[in-house]
């Protein structure tokens, strides 16, 4: 049972962390949105909600992890399916202080479907042999959607870092929202490109083949990837509307 | 048990899925509640308690499709029979800003009820084989309950589009109440037309024995049907409270 944590697994140890991270994040951000100027408190808002789900699906990876050893591949997918997207609000509310229209919040959401989709197939039905290990084409497969994935991937970065993301954050005056976005802009690029390489830790996956990086370290960075994103993100707008509220004044 | 979710199940996905993001759209709607002006506050209460309640149906819902693989027929009218009526005040408290009476939400729900009574008959009392499958007269059945039920549907439809409720958009002079009126209509048009769609999945229904769309496929297109109209709808009647709380001002 789930009380029974070994001691010396990382993976185990990050999914008891993390959920009691994210729980924790949740109260601060929904205490603390009383405390940022009206504009800014959907921003809190949604920050909090991506934390609060994360940590009802870390209660059940965490659980799902101690009692079978397996990657919870089809629970961390559901978490993403709605995290993913609230990311996408949060990066939209952003810049909607700075002139985004709701078309920039489409785009991204749909190249993070196509990310996460990709992603999916990729991992789930990745050709495995009955003892676990990869089968035959398991680095074909692995590689091949893990390639349509990183599409939609480099269609948000290239957003965040040249694009329409980009273009907002230099037209508005308010030096707040510009700092926001270029943090926004190396979230992406840093805290975000922590997940393909635990999609590489999978059987057949390059890490795993070549550095012969297991299995279990798919999770491992996953859970590092979401802390940083989730809620060091989170606290990244939480400062932006601090000072902002502070100036307003 | 639960925690084991097929990793080629869209339905026991969607059923996870649907848990979370009625439950975080609660958290929201109830946060915002604040946000928006006085007179916005109760269809805001009210649309965070659909979700509320819809989220602690998924749940049951969830866990009992994981350990049946069957329809949670059950589980799934009753609530409707809670959030359906809610829908109705949902429709009536933007109508109200607009002059509607009490009548039209009485109207309404009776049309809901012979709806959701004839719906039921139609689903839970099909016959069936002991395998499952459809026995005689399992088409005649639900297409005749079905029909039944389509009544009801159809007043609301036209409640929306061409009578009582129409005809109070017209009457108003505020925008942002002509748009949302404007908008229900479409989410009863489209987005409610989803719920037949699932209904004729059953066995003996006719995409079932006309196009081999199995069973499975009830929930899932129930399920998708409630996150369009308990969730989005709820974010239009938000954000139509939020502009013309900005307008008020
Ligand atoms: C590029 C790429 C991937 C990217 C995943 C990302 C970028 C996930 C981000 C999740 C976040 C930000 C959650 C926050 O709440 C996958 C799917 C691992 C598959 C391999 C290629
Ligand atoms: C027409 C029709 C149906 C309609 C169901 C509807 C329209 C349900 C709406 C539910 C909502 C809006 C819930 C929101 O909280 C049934 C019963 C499937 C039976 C077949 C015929």
């Amino acid at each position: 049972d789930m009380m029974t944590i070994p001691k010396d697994d990382p993976v185990a140890f990050t999914f008891f962390t993390g959920y009691m991270a994210m729980f924790a994040a949740s109260v601060f951000f929904f205490f603390e949105r009383q405390s940022v100027s009206d504009k800014w408190k959907t921003s809190l808002l949604v920050s909090g909600l991506i934390t609060m789900i994360a940590a009802v699906h870390y209660y059940y990876m965490r659980d799902y992890y101690a009692a079978t050893g397996q990657n919870p591949t089809a629970l961390r997918y559901i978490d993403w399916t709605l995290t993913v997207p609230l990311m996408c609000v949060e990066f939209y509310l952003l810049t909607k202080a700075a002139g985004a229209k709701v078309s920039l919040l489409w785009k991204l959401i749909a190249a993070s479907v196509l990310m996460l989709v990709a992603g999916y197939i990729g991992e789930a039905f990745v050709p495995l042999n009955a003892d676990g290990t990869a089968a035959a084409g398991a680095t074909n497969h692995s590689v091949m959607w893990g390639v349509i994935s990183t599409i939609g991937y480099i269609y948000i970065l290239y957003t965040a870092w040249f694009g329409e993301v980009k273009a907002l954050g230099d037209s508005s005056g308010n030096p707040q929202v510009i700092k926001g976005i270029k943090i926004l802009a190396w979230f992406v690029l840093v805290g975000w490109a922590i997940y393909p390489i635990g999609y590489m830790c999978m059987p057949g996956g390059w890490l795993n083949t070549g550095l012969g990086w297991t299995s279990s370290n798919v999770d491992l960075f996953y859970n590092i990837a979401d802390a940083i994103n989730k809620i060091g993100f989170g606290l990244v707008i939480y400062s932006v509307a601090k000072s902002d509220s502070a100036t307003a004044k």
